[in-house]
């Protein structure tokens, strides 16, 4: 199985994005792991390792895939 | 089925999300169409209509996911 995670910060760009593009992801192949970012801070740093700057973004296989722009991982800090 | 439409000008950028980001795509809900602006101008203006502002972008059953950056719409023309 292949992982993709996605991280947002629950604002209404991040929560448009992650239903719509979750949805499509072929959940036969892929572990799918939602983490919010705004309410599990624990995590920030853990993203800004994998490369992400702003949320909504996707990691598939540790690729960092930015979607849209809701808000910067520096102003969930 | 539903629609993905993947719009994208062939930069390094593109080419990246393109691979990840279909290949992660339910290819059996999805007609995945993917679309060079690059060599096919004349989509520029249903790209444009569809709220497409820059490359690659994703478009899900009509919704606009900008992912990452490559290059504006406005500089294909």
């Amino acid at each position: 199985m292949s992982n993709a995670i996605f991280y947002h910060a629950g604002c209404p760009v991040c929560v448009s994005a992650e239903q719509q593009v979750l949805e499509a992801l072929d959940k036969d192949r892929y572990n799918i792991e939602v983490v919010h970012l705004g309410e599990d801070a624990s995590r920030i740093n853990e993203a800004e390792d994998a490369g992400i700057k702003s949320v909504p973004a996707l990691l598939l296989d540790g690729a960092v895939f930015h979607i849209n722009f809701g808000a910067a991982v520096n102003d969930l800090k």
